[in-house]
């Protein structure tokens, strides 16, 4: 199967689907399509308007079978290897994991609006005042701070074991660190199972491996030298 | 089951389970929460804030399960009764099913924002307006235009047999109707169909005889008795 993603310094529904086939070992050909200007005659547009009608990251191609959107890979791929369990298995928590991954499909647009993930940068300066003078942001990190907290057991993740759920939620991990966003202990450790997850690991080291810098995913830097981590 | 709702005249993300609860003829005990203005203490918000931890609609209810988004309350459906084939039996269109009906269900934006679905209203007045003014929604209907072209055959559904995806798009109908916005005889002809069918028929009669006006949902209209159709 071929997988077509973003930078993965940048591209959080592009790091979904691709946690999903890491963590579950699904046979995956990854194709990254570096970001530009998305300019229709650029590189990226030309090259994803071939794969996928939207021409948008992620799309999965399965032979002639092409998916284009994150959740709906997910689901082509929890319905192509149901062995493997990508949904929990208990009924009362697949429903809820499907409730909270079509949440996070739809809705927490002023933390993906003002909070794009950028895995290498600190942003912990525009975070305090992101935080201070948002309070829509702050509902709904609160809301993401709910769903975290209903998880079956501390050390678990969302739904029990690793599932779709954790994967939508990991850029969200991803955002809390770099925007620096105060949050509780019982999150914090939330944070901790999903950056213990090797696929999860996987993923991050190569994101700050990438060293690109893409202005249009930068609202808050100059260049690529300046806040970056380390 | 239970399945709480909002106004049939305004409420697009419940249209779309009760279509299917509707037209596949699953076991629907039907609960309509009046809109109100949406304060924490207001009638809507006490009542769905017991069913929901959203405290939105629509939210289904099976015995101790619930399941509070559109598209997770489909999938529940779908998996529930599988032997009714909610989503295409084809591998191919039911990929393509997926794939739309999540691309409606985080995208399309401005046709969302400026064109809510008021089912009982003439705003052809101010879809000119829209039209003329709003490139981004020029595009957006051009890309729905492009996906209902893609049905398999002119007298049907987007992938075949009505599925989930129809009733992701029903409220489109709803909408390009109300506002009046110019579209091709093709897809004038897919509207068709969707009219036709007998679930949506019971949807807009219900939504046509509740004469209910609420101000939040009306950023076009003054009062109920004004530009109203027929």
């Amino acid at each position: 199967m071929e997988l077509y993603i973003g930078n993965k310094n940048y591209s959080s529904w592009s790091m979904r689907p691709w946690l999903v086939m890491k963590h579950f070992d699904l046979p995956m050909d990854e194709h990254l399509v570096a970001f530009d200007d998305f300019a229709a005659d650029g590189q990226f547009k030309k090259t994803m308007s071939v794969m996928s009608p939207t021409a948008k990251v992620p799309t999965l191609i399965d032979q002639e079978i092409v998916v284009w959107d994150s959740l709906a890979i997910c689901e082509y791929l929890a319905e192509s290897f149901a062995e493997k369990h990508l949904w929990p298995i208990d009924k009362t928590q697949r429903a809820r994991a499907r409730s909270i991954s079509a949440e996070m499909h739809s809705s927490f647009t002023t933390l993906r609006q003002y909070c794009s993930m950028n895995i290498e940068a600190d942003l912990r300066f525009i975070g305090t005042k992101l935080w201070k003078d948002l309070p829509t942001l702050r509902a709904e990190v609160a809301r993401i701070e709910e769903i975290w907290a209903e998880r079956p057991e501390i050390n678990g993740f969302l739904c029990g074991e690793f599932s779709i759920a954790d994967a939508f939620y990991a850029p969200v991990v991803m955002r809390l660190l770099s925007y620096g966003l105060p949050i509780s202990a019982q999150s914090q450790q939330y944070m901790q199972n999903i950056l213990a997850n090797s696929a999860v690991n996987a993923w991050v080291v190569q994101a700050q491996a990438e060293r690109q810098f893409v202005q249009n995913q930068e609202p808050y830097r100059q260049h690529g030298e300046q806040f970056i981590k380390g």
